[in-house]
Order: structure tokens, then sequence, then C-alpha cells
């Protein structure tokens, strides 16, 4: 199977974690006899500085003739804190969302019996717990009309959702909870939002198509409660762009490590895969990033092209390299590699 | 002293654990030598049965004759599921917020050292978490414009926020934190909002009036890690009414029991004060609520009262009791107590 990809590398710790992904990917490929074409191309303060713009157009082109793309991460701290500064890295993220009509942000939050000791929780909170959420991406506050008055006086932000925004993403959620303990908990505020009221409104009336799914609703308030206090009781969290952004940020916190997560956003013309940790500037070069993020990233892209043993195959090594106590330094391993290393070892794995 | 106090003791649990900060109040009435004239007024699902509305005229009417407002908690299962519903109970306490312009939410989240096996965090993470939550409540995406296409197509929400809104919850939470350990973190989406950007511009520049305060900037997605996986980094967080109540309900769990923890709400006409949890409608009537929150919260209504020696020692006899192990069943505690015993004891300790 021949089957092309856009690589994203980005900033900051993106490039040298996203090269250990292909590592993995080009053992797939010579194990499976695949052939992964990729083509690279910037993003973020990277393309700001090159070319001006966070997403340059041939950026997205190469995105849109590619079957999946690998995505690194993006952001420095020099356009954080400056409120007026008119490019900003993220702004390459969220055209590329809205542009490959990435609709779907998939967070899975696992965890490994010998790394439950990492996490700010409890061991018996955490162990088991097996959750995934699902993020709607292109909707929301996040692309609604904006706008602050010249004189700072005030600004705005508008929260909007079409029924079809809502739809699509509802049935993806409810079509994965049937392959996993089928239940989706509906995150929103619908005790305040009109938006969410709305969510409620559509999901419950989809709901009646999946007979065999559990469906039940909670506030995000104590959805952000919950998260910590009974994270097992999660399967399927769906949730709007907002709330989603902040409960997978918190969830990922449970699992102990940042540098272990992945993420798959779903899209109308291709899918994006990337690690859920940032850009981590201070980290960047010094070869102490773990790149195993990137790489499970690399397994949901093999997935999303069906190719699940393959993907199966890069997990299997991940876990194996984790159960022997190797691993980069953030968690303090009893045997310590480097980015490279980690992912050298798990290429001749495959 | 004479004071007029309103209380509106609410739904579920709300009447019960008000009535045991009132006889705290009471008790620190004899021993001080004040005089506490108690106006009591509906609110909620009860207001709603009895008269239609959440928020009865003269409820208002009560409050804003008031010095303080004791208020219980809110809510029933009945409204939440129903998405077109048209009378809610929350829209009583919205209503409250903003007829008494309550515009500055104050939640504090402590610690007692012999309940940090209550947390789900580890205990190293939990001890000497002392921070405190300034959630501005009367602006943003819960009073901006709002609407939703008759045949559900589509709903909008509308989160503004004008100059002055930023500016007075910014100077309270400031002048706060030189009570305290002299830092305010700003938590924001500014990488993606332009309500945020405001609110970084506007914070930015009040703080230059506040040399000796130390002000960060953090993303809303990243505090919600942080809380978790650092909370002793926070002194006092200053943020906007979603992203607050988000955060705070987070926040709350960090001390192992909502029982625990009070709220001010600081207002233009008057100030209400009241536990951070909900109305708990299936313990309601069986004496098991914990009503230590209610009672705390009446000593930080006797702190906006400028009755500082009155509110310590409503503070003591709590902690008193929770150090010889006396508790409502949910602490666990070694010896249980029932609700009315437990405001009873406290009231005869002071
Ligand atoms: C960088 C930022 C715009 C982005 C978001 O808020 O969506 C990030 O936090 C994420 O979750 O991917
Ligand atoms: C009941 C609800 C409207 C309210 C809010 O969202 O403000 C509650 O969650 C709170 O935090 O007081």
């Amino acid at each position: 199977m021949k089957k092309k990809i856009a690589v994203l590398p980005g900033d900051g710790i993106g490039p040298e974690v996203t090269w250990q992904a292909i590592k993995a990917l080009d053992a797939v490929g010579d194990r499976f006899d695949h052939y992964f074409e990729y083509c690279f191309a910037d993003v973020g303060a990277t393309a700001i500085d090159k070319t001006g713009s966070p997403l340059p157009d041939l950026t997205l082109e190469a995105c849109m003739n590619a079957d999946a793309v690998l995505f690194g991460a993006i952001g420095d701290p020099k356009y954080d804190n400056d409120p007026n500064a008119k490019v900003r890295p993220e702004q390459g993220l969220l055209a590329l969302r809205k542009g490959l009509g990435l609709y779907a942000n998939i967070r899975p939050v696992t965890t490994y019996s010998n790394l439950l000791h990492l996490s700010p929780l409890k061991e018996n909170k955490v162990k088991d717990v097996d959750l995934v959420i699902f993020r709607e991406l292109t909707g929301g506050i996040y692309f609604g009309e904006k706008g602050r008055a010249e004189d700072n006086s005030s600004a705005f932000d508008t929260c909007l959702y079409k029924r079809e925004e809502i739809e699509r993403i509802t049935h993806l959620s409810f079509q994965h909870a049937r392959q996993r303990r089928k239940k989706v908990t509906l995150v929103d505020k619908a005790n305040v939002l009109e938006n969410s009221r709305l969510w409620r409104h559509v999901v419950q009336e989809l709901s009646t198509g999946y007979p065999d799914i559990e469906l039940d609703y909670m506030f995000v308030d104590n959805a952000a409660m919950q998260l910590i206090q009974w994270p097992k009781q999660f399967d399927v969290v769906l949730t709007s762009n907002m709330f989603g952004d902040i409960l997978s940020d918190e969830a990922s916190v449970i699992a102990g490590s940042m540098g272990l997560l992945p993420s798959a956003s779903i899209g109308l013309h291709t899918s994006m895969f990337e690690p859920i940790h940032g850009s981590y500037p201070q980290a960047a070069g010094s070869d102490i990033a773990n790149p195993m993020a990137a790489i499970l990233s690399a397994a949901m892209l093999l997935d999303s092209l069906e190719l699940f043993e393959e993907a199966k195959v890069i997990r299997a090594a991940v876990t194996t390299l984790l159960e022997k106590g190797i691993g980069t330094p953030e968690l303090s391993p009893r045997i310590t590699y480097g980015t490279t290393q980690i992912g050298d070892t798990i290429a001749h794995m495959i």
C-alpha cells in the first residue's frame, strides 16, 4: 500500500519528536510492505519566521493532497504575552483545522500500570482509567464572530453552533462508543448557554438511533470535578470546542505524563495526528523530549488508514519499553534514554 | 452593632445548612453583643413552586435592603434534563447576581492537615494548598446576547466584556493579593479569544499600580492542568465568569470535600455568602449534609462587615471540631455528627 503523508513538524520540540514518529512509520512500511511518501511543510512560528504566515498556502495544499497529516507542535513564547500581536502561530493551527475541516478532536487517556506513581492523583483513582474525549474542533467560540473596540472599551466573541456541526461529531462519538464500553457523556452548560441547549436537543434526538449506547449529561463545571474525583466513570466524553480544550488538558494530567498521549483530528478532507503536548521550547534540541506521544499519534494515523495490525505493533513496542522501565527523563525511568534513542529502539523493535 | 441579613435558604439541603449558619451568627451576636435581624425569602425551585418565578420581586427587595445576604443552594433535577424548560431555578441565581451587581465571586481553597487523605490527589500535592479564585460574576457569556433558531438549526451565545467590568474585579483581586502571598495569575484564552486579549490588556495596565504584586498569565487549558499538577503554585487566580465556573469547581476537589468550602460574592449593592456545594437533593432532610461550608460562609459574611474577630471565632470552632475528628458522614470522621449536631456544637463553642 502506498500512502502520502504530509508532515508538519512545527516549533520547539515538534521537529525532533515527529522525526521519531517517521522512523516508526518507516519501520512499519518495511515490515508490512507499505510505502509512505512524506511531504514536509512549515507551520506555526517557524512558518511566520520564513514566510510571514503561520499557515502558508503550500502547507495547506500539501495537507489537502495527503492521505493523512502528521503534526508536531506549535507555539513560541515570544508571541504569547503580546495582546496586540497581529500574527500568531496558533492562527496556523486554527486555519489548518478550518481548512481541512478537522471537526472532531479525539484524545484517549489511558494509563500504564507501572507509571501510575507519576500521576498527581492517587493510584487507586487512576488505575484502569480508560476514557476518550471527543472535542468539536471547527466551531463554537473559536470561530465565531469576534471583535475589540479600538479604544479597548470592550471586546466580544461569539459561540455559534449549527445543527450539522453537532450532528457529525455526535455520530462519530456514538459509533466509537460501540467499540468501547458503550457510554457517552455529553458535557455542556445547558443551565446557562443556549448553544448547550441545542447540543442537548440534537444529541438526545440522535441517541435514539443508538439504543445500545447509554447517554448521560453533565454540566462542564461538574465534569471538571468528576474527571479528577472519579475518572473511571467516563468512557466517551462528547463536548464543544472550548470545553473540550479545557477538559482534555485537565484529563491529560491523570496519566501522569503529557509525553505519552496522542491525538487524532478527524477531518472532512483528510485527518491529522499529533501529540497533545505543546512545543515546549525550553527542551528543544536537548534530546530529552519524549517522542512516545508522537509515535502513538502515528499509530492512530495507521488506524485511520485501516492498518490496524500495523498500529498495534507500534503500541506494543511503546508498552514494552515502558514495562522495561525505559523512558525519557520526565518519566523518572529506571533506564533513561534520549529522544533519538527511544525512536531508534522502537523502530528496531517493529 | 445591628445588621440586617437577608436569608435565602433555597432548595435541597440549602435550608438545613443555612439554619446551622444562623445558629453560629446568633452565637456570635450573643458573645460580641451584636444583633442580626434576619429576613427570610424564597429563591430557586422553591420559589418557582410557590410563585412561578425563581426570583420573586420581594426576594430581590429583601436583599437590596440588607447589609448582607446568606444563601443556601438552588437546583432541582426535575429542571435539568429538559432543554426546553422556560423557567429554571438557576435563572433566580443569575438574576440575583445581576440585580445585586455581584461582580466578584471569591472562592478560597484551603486544606485541613488531618483531612488530606480525603483528596483524590496525593497528600504531598495537596498539603498547604492555599489559593483563592476571583471569578467575574456578572458579565461574559453568562449574560451576553443569546438565541436559538426556532427550527433548532443553530444557536449562539455572546461573550462580551467591558473594560469597567474587568477593572473592578482586577482591583479587588490585587488588593486581596496584598493580604496574601502577593501573586496574581490571570487565566484566559488570549491566544484565541478577543475578550481575553482585552482582559490581558486591562490587567497588564492596572498592574502597574500594584508594583508589589507579581502578575503572571496562564491559558485556561494549561491552568486546568496546573491546578491539579501543582496547586501550590497559585495564590490569587483572576478569571472570567465561564472559566471561573469551571476552574473553581475543579479546584474544590483538591480540598477533598465540597462540604468545607465557602464563597463570597462581592456586590455593588450588597454582598452574598454561600457554600460552594449545590442543593444535593438526595440528601435533603436526612440530617447528613455538612453545614461547615455554610457556617464558614457566615464567617466570610462577618469579614465583609469588618467583624474580623467574630469571623475568626467561627473558623476556630470549625477547625477544632475537625481536629477532634468530628464531622458529617462524607468526611468519614472518627466521630460522626449529623447536620444539626454540628450546628449546635459550633454554636456552643462560640
Ligand atoms: C494552541 C491553541 C490554539 C489550541 C487550542 O486551544 O485549541 C491548543 O490549546 C489545543 O488544544 O490544541
Ligand atoms: C447554577 C449555575 C448557573 C451556577 C453557575 O454556573 O454560575 C453554578 O454552577 C455556580 O458556579 O454558582
